[in-house]
């Protein structure tokens, strides 16, 4: 499993983007068994890579089907392969060094 | 004030980076004033530009202090002079567009 | 048409990243009908967003086979739908206004 | 020495990007002693890590005075202590990999 960050932005519709980016969102709920946690700078989603691009690809359609002009999108992927990874394990483990001293 | 998000790579002493990063967030607890949350791919900054690249300027250097032979360091800005930004202020414009169906 | 600038970083194998990273460039090689550019920080490729997403899991999936433990790889998507964009267009377009003054 | 890649958008004055970029390359031109090259989607530039960020931060404030309502700037740097950075090394040591079959 591996980890991605997405963030995709809707440029020429003013500065508000948040309409477009929620459309994108739904794509999320409507993949069955696909955990996801948003924040502040972007959607983090866990998967196999082949089913993070597939989901990445539709919710870059969705901003294009919801009427944006121009879209930038980037993509973030974290695989690792010597350890397993969760939505939260890296933010455990970096917590747990911090707590540490 | 704008949001910057930043993620911090040591290459070249292994798969694990935690204990780095960690050092580099102390950086931030350094800092006065300055609000900060840590996600699983990045740490969310609020500041004024100038303030938010100087703090990734000292985090860069803390994990080259730390001895990583190389770093590779992403930051991405959101400035906004439209409207007031918080750590949370896009989230939850987000979260009100999901609510709202 | 979109432009895709990607970036692969094998991570836990030491300071060098080259061998891998020609490895995930000779994918582009194979793909009939790609256009692409390699670049000091990134490769980037011409295509629609589906095919562009399909190369890049080709790429990260030829770093893996290659034997990296870690691999973290950026992708930004520019897809512009109210002109054509080509490889160099969004460069032309900046010279232009560079030497306009 | 470090390479920065920096990307600038200016968001909510339409599709066009380029007039904006323009403005804020041409604070590159203006730092004496600084190499950088433009590419399709990005610049990058040569330098201390603290220098970088500093003209990155004059970059950005440049778009700003231009009159864009909110910029998103994305930089990534890759600072290597190992060996020597130049603006054209790591593209020359991937074609020499690359050549090699």
């Amino acid at each position: 499993m591996a980890l991605m960050e997405i963030s995709l932005m809707p440029v020429g519709q003013g500065t508000s983007m948040s309409k477009y980016i929620a459309q994108a969102i739904k794509v999320l709920a409507e993949e069955p068994g696909l955990e996801y946690e948003i924040t502040s700078m972007g959607t983090n989603v866990l998967g196999e890579v082949d089913q993070l691009l597939a989901v990445a690809q539709k919710m870059h359609q969705r901003i294009k089907d919801a009427g944006a002009p121009r879209i930038v999108t980037m993509i973030k992927i974290d695989d690792r392969m010597d350890k397993p990874i969760t939505l939260t394990s890296k933010l455990e483990s970096l917590k747990a060094k911090l707590g540490k001293k």
